[in-house]
């Protein structure tokens, strides 16, 4: 009791603590999402901190969005910033992020700290901690990272190495009162120098001497032997103090301790705090005092000391900290972020080479905003794709809300909304990230004559829905009849974009996707004929068809023409409408890929896409739970898709148009559809299997 | 001209308008849509009128509710109504409703005037007219009723026989000029008695007879052979005139004319145009007039007359009447209605012997109202389920709305409205019809081990799910984890209830429905052995299992917490759980029916069900873009289902339900299952097969 009253002082450090930014958890989200996914190993990052700059308050380490290793594809201006600067001394770090919060709570906290340790004594031991005495100082971050909630709990360690027998306090004074006026004037100016030296700023441990004639240089700790040689009036360890308090030193002098003690056995050691007011050395907040570093018995210079450096909470309970970003951040920022996520999860696990760019970035056109077209455009949403456009002429009745999902009953009443408004509006209620637009349009049909008061307006709304199709990357048909199918066909095969076709039965269903358009290979050369010998295309909605599209909706009963379905129906087939056009985005092939059989025991196109097989068609049955996948090749005698029927159009316009739409027969005639069929009077027989077939399409268009 | 002065007038008749009801329009979408279907043969229907009631207005032919035929399962007591009343004297009427509005277009308006007018010519010629005059005055509708739009057109005639000759006036005037005041009075008295008396109050045309002494009898027309015989002073045709104009006869008197011409070769004819006012005879009010109706050249009394009748626009535009009911309905009923309307439109063509009445009285209950969830809800109301109940503890994340269809964003910030509160919400803003309700409660798990304090509340959520399970008719288990699916499992095996679980994998899924409960043939017996020789029960979702369902949640990846599916697997999968359950619900067995498969080529169960085969387990996959149809029968070592299970739970009650939930191996070891996995280790080779199946169930579970 007594020789503690006599006996120096235990040298006692000021911990050092961190300030983890928002942004830290938002990057390290994207980073969590977008790159490591399921991977939990410990990653790299840097914290910033640097000497104490205000009289009443001590520095923090600090973590920012910067604090995280760079993305390779980021831009090089960006990774000066991980130099720091003055303020923003970088520091080493790692990470240690759990999967699950069982995992967080079973980490092996005094290991991982131990480790930690361990690299700072090792840097010591291979002489890499005077080459770069940043490593001295280092941090340990573990967290649990709850993605779907956006709340983050983490712990902060600065592992240190304590020496078995503590340092004790010989002196400790402001540095004013231990420099005389002419060596402090110098000091301060050479510590200035070296915070203002882009090569130096970021060297927060190095050596501070003073010549006999009171002048004072700074000088890199790899020169300390160099420095012990010359004769000083005055040698400090100087470093970076982030601490404030008048009578202790910032935590990084334990680290500091041990190396000197560790690399120049030196018993007494003088001690430089650094801080700063202002911007400018202040020596008044600054502290020079002197410690005792002796070794116990048994202990030599080479045992590795223990390590502390939690966080502590009264210096007892390890800091377990919890931040929510969901609190702050803007909520339909959150909601994007949180819609992404689910498409972030496929990639760490299911299927890690969907390419989630491209769906975000597909435009898609929606022909229809009734049932097909409410499932599709959700579909489609969470997919992650952003930009839907609705083509709707039709209101929102009152049978409407129940089977076309987007639709609430007030929609529907007072004469009912614009679908392709209404769609709109209620998209974005339920995802305010979305970016929908409407257009209220009929689509001009063929076989539907028109008196020549309407042609121009005809004419009209076939620029416009070929201009919409030129502005879109993907093209839904989605509506009621066959004949309303014929012009975005023909548009989509002339223009050559990704068509996907749904259309229902009472309780059965189609989904296909149309092939490239007949000029897809030989626009450049002009040279419609060239295709013939290419290989072959899948077939559109038309091309199984021996008949021209005509007035299929006059003369019918309610039952026809209310598309009487199974509730089931609509809901699979606008499913399955979607993920063939994810199929399609995600093939290498896109609108050019082949048709796969789900019954190819080879997997098809497996191994091309990451989503699996590729079909063309895909047929369906709720009275049998069955579906089954075709395949069909274009027709040369497709009314809506073939060579003829496109160069025709590109030829003729709106003189092609009028007449298809006016003259039943027109398109059959241009096709050789009238030839074929003479021809297959003469077979009768022959036919009627097929004229089957035809029935069945009939139905599914119903 | 000078003959035309000097000749007397041609009588004109004011025409007898039509006054439609909505509720005559009401009551026929009704029978259409629920009996007659696409059938559009003509229908019988009554019309009501009765003589002119007020000196400023004529009355009208009224079409009601009460105008269409009695349905035959309707009560006696309204079979009465039809009868009329003194102001409702029934007409007969046909209605030719038109599926369409080019049939209703194309429809010969004079052919059909013509007919009516040949069935007044008939029954003059028979006799019958005499029997039963109300069939003098007849009516024609026709009508296209777009019972999606609620909009009615349609047209009336009112068939008259026109002579060739028209009738000619000799003289009319108001009766109380033509009647003296004695006769009068007496004329009033016997009018009163004839129109008070149920037995005559329903016949339009009569005989009023006034003798010499001034006493006026009224008598039917059969009798009028008998009058002539007598010395009459006076002798009046009378008829019920709708008329009020003071110098015209109503329409009636068309026809009548031509009874009295055709049967009594009458060429004067003196008339009574019968009015009231305030219910009481009025002379003043009524008519007495004389015509002159005589035979053209060529014209016998055998002739049929042409026919006239249309409702006319300035006598000349056949009256095409519409009218909107949309306009007048209460918009909740009109939706109601409107929802229906699909159904009802099935079974016109598609599923004639569907039952419409059990699927809008089945209650169902949703455990989870998650993605899932919220599409079994939407495909339930479109299939006509009105009472839905949800139970689930969550709210309503960030990133659920785009995936949960019926969440929008508003619900999922300020932390998330509860699940089971925005589902209702969020249905009846779909469908105001709609009665859901919603329960905030965890279902409690098995493996999942509780302490003592929580044991009072964990069993009252068992409680509380054994009584809405109990309050159901049908269970969907929708619910994110294997465990949470094993206690209402057993509480409908334990109450026979329909269950349908549904899971998914990421583009995986699997929908079945669960088998009836193992004492659901002995209960009365209370012999749950009797069973073991019972034909075979469908499985349920762990009946295939050889492990107890666990804990499954702890220490999962946060892909593996946010069941990271394909977007459009949910929507399949719920679309199929309730087409599975429609099936059920459409099957005579039900619950007990027998599991299909999509590939037995005798179709199955088809005769038995209207919508096709009822499989047991559906599977199908995204990747592969099929699917399957399984068979399952339920095995006695069931976790979940078997009779060991189901007794234990009924004899031990709560002790048994903790057991199961604290002790892990508790439901092996009840079951047996410890034993067989035991016996299994032995064969390992065997065992590979089977536990490679059990990696997909598990995967599927995800």
């Amino acid at each position: 009791m007594s020789e503690k009253e006599t006996s120096p002082a235990i040298l006692q450090f000021v911990a050092l603590k961190s300030l983890v930014q928002e942004g830290f958890w938002e990057s390290f989200s994207s980073l969590k999402l977008d790159k490591l996914g399921i991977d939990d190993s410990p990653i790299s990052i840097t914290g910033f901190c640097g000497p104490c700059s205000h009289p009443q308050g001590s520095n923090y380490l600090r973590l920012s969005s910067e604090s995280l290793p760079l993305d390779e594809q980021s831009s090089i201006a960006s990774s000066t910033i991980i130099h720091g600067n003055r303020n923003k001394c970088p520091v080493p770090g790692i990470l240690y992020n759990t999967n699950t919060l069982e995992s967080f709570d079973n980490l092996d906290k005094q290991s991982l700290l131990k480790a930690e340790a361990n690299k700072i004594w090792d840097d010591i031991q291979s002489g890499k901690a005077l080459e770069d005495p940043a490593v001295l100082s280092r941090f340990l971050v573990i967290s649990f990272a709850d993605l779907k909630t956006w709340i983050f709990q983490y712990c902060v360690a600065f592992p240190a190495l304590a020496l078995d027998t503590p340092a004790s306090l010989v002196e400790i004074k402001a540095a004013s009162e231990y420099f005389s006026s002419q060596e402090a004037e110098s000091v301060s100016a050479a510590c200035k120098d070296w915070r203002n030296s882009p090569l130096t700023t970021g060297v927060p441990f190095f050596l501070v001497s003073v010549s006999s004639d009171s002048k004072a240089s700074i000088r890199h700790l790899k020169d300390c032997e160099a420095c012990q040689g010359d004769h000083h009036q005055k040698l400090l360890f100087g470093f970076y103090d982030p601490c404030h308090r008048p009578k202790n030193p910032g935590w990084p002098l334990l680290n500091y301790l041990a190396l000197i003690r560790s690399r120049w056995n030196l018993e007494t050691v003088r001690f430089l705090c650094y801080r700063e007011s202002r911007g400018f050395p202040d020596l008044n907040l600054s502290l020079v005092g002197q410690a005792l570093v002796t070794l116990s018995s048994g202990e030599s210079a080479e045992t590795i000391p223990d390590s502390v450096g939690w966080e502590l909470h009264n210096k007892e309970k390890r800091v377990l900290q919890s931040i929510n970003l969901a609190d702050s951040m803007d909520p339909v920022r959150l909601a994007a972020s949180a819609v992404d996520l689910n498409l972030k999860l496929m990639k760490w696990r299911a299927v890690p080479s969907l390419n989630i760019d491209v769906l975000s970035s597909v435009k898609c056109l929606l022909l229809g905003a009734g049932t097909l077209g409410c499932e599709v455009a959700r579909l489609l949403m969470r997919w992650g794709i952003r930009k839907i456009t609705f083509v709707d002429y039709g209101k929102v009745a009152m049978s409407n809300p129940v089977r076309q999902s987007l639709y609430t009953f007030e929609d529907s009443i007072g004469g009912g909304e614009f679908k392709a408004v209404a769609a709109v509006k209620r998209l974005k209620q339920v995802f305010p990230a979305i970016e929908p637009s409407g257009v209220v349009m009929a689509i001009p049909m063929p076989g539907h004559p028109i008196s020549s008061q309407e042609e121009d307006s005809v004419l009209a709304d076939c620029k416009r829905l070929s201009d919409l199709i030129e502005s879109h990357d993907a093209v839904f048909l989605l509506t009621d009849t066959r004949e309303s199918r014929w012009l975005p066909s023909l548009l989509c095969a002339n223009a050559n974009k990704i068509a996907i076709n749904a259309a229902l039965g009472f309780d059965s269903f189609m989904v296909m996707r149309h092939g490239a358009g007949p000029t897809s290979l030989s626009d450049d050369m002009q040279n419609l004929d060239m295709n013939k010998t290419n290989k072959q295309r899948l077939g559109c909605y038309f091309c199984n068809d021996v008949v021209a599209p005509q007035d299929s909706m006059t003369d019918r009963t309610l039952d026809q023409q209310c598309t009487v379905t199974r509730p089931g129906v609509a809901p699979i087939a606008g499913a399955l409408a979607v993920e063939l056009l994810g199929g399609i985005l995600q093939h290498p092939l896109g609108i050019n890929a082949k048709g796969d059989n789900s019954s190819s025991s080879n997997g098809g196109n497996n191994d091309d896409s990451p989503l699996g097989i590729l079909p063309h068609q895909i047929r369906g049955s709720l009275s049998q739970f069955s579906q089954i996948t075709l395949l069909g090749q274009a027709s040369d005698s497709c009314t809506a898709c073939s060579e003829t029927v496109i160069s025709e159009y590109r030829e003729r316009g709106n003189g092609f148009l009028l007449e298809a739409i006016n003259h039943p027969t027109y398109l059959e005639d241009l096709t050789g559809l009238t030839e074929l069929k003479k021809a297959a009077n003469s077979f009768n027989l022959d036919w009627e299997d097929d004229e089957t077939k035809d029935d069945d399409v009939a139905v599914v268009d119903m």
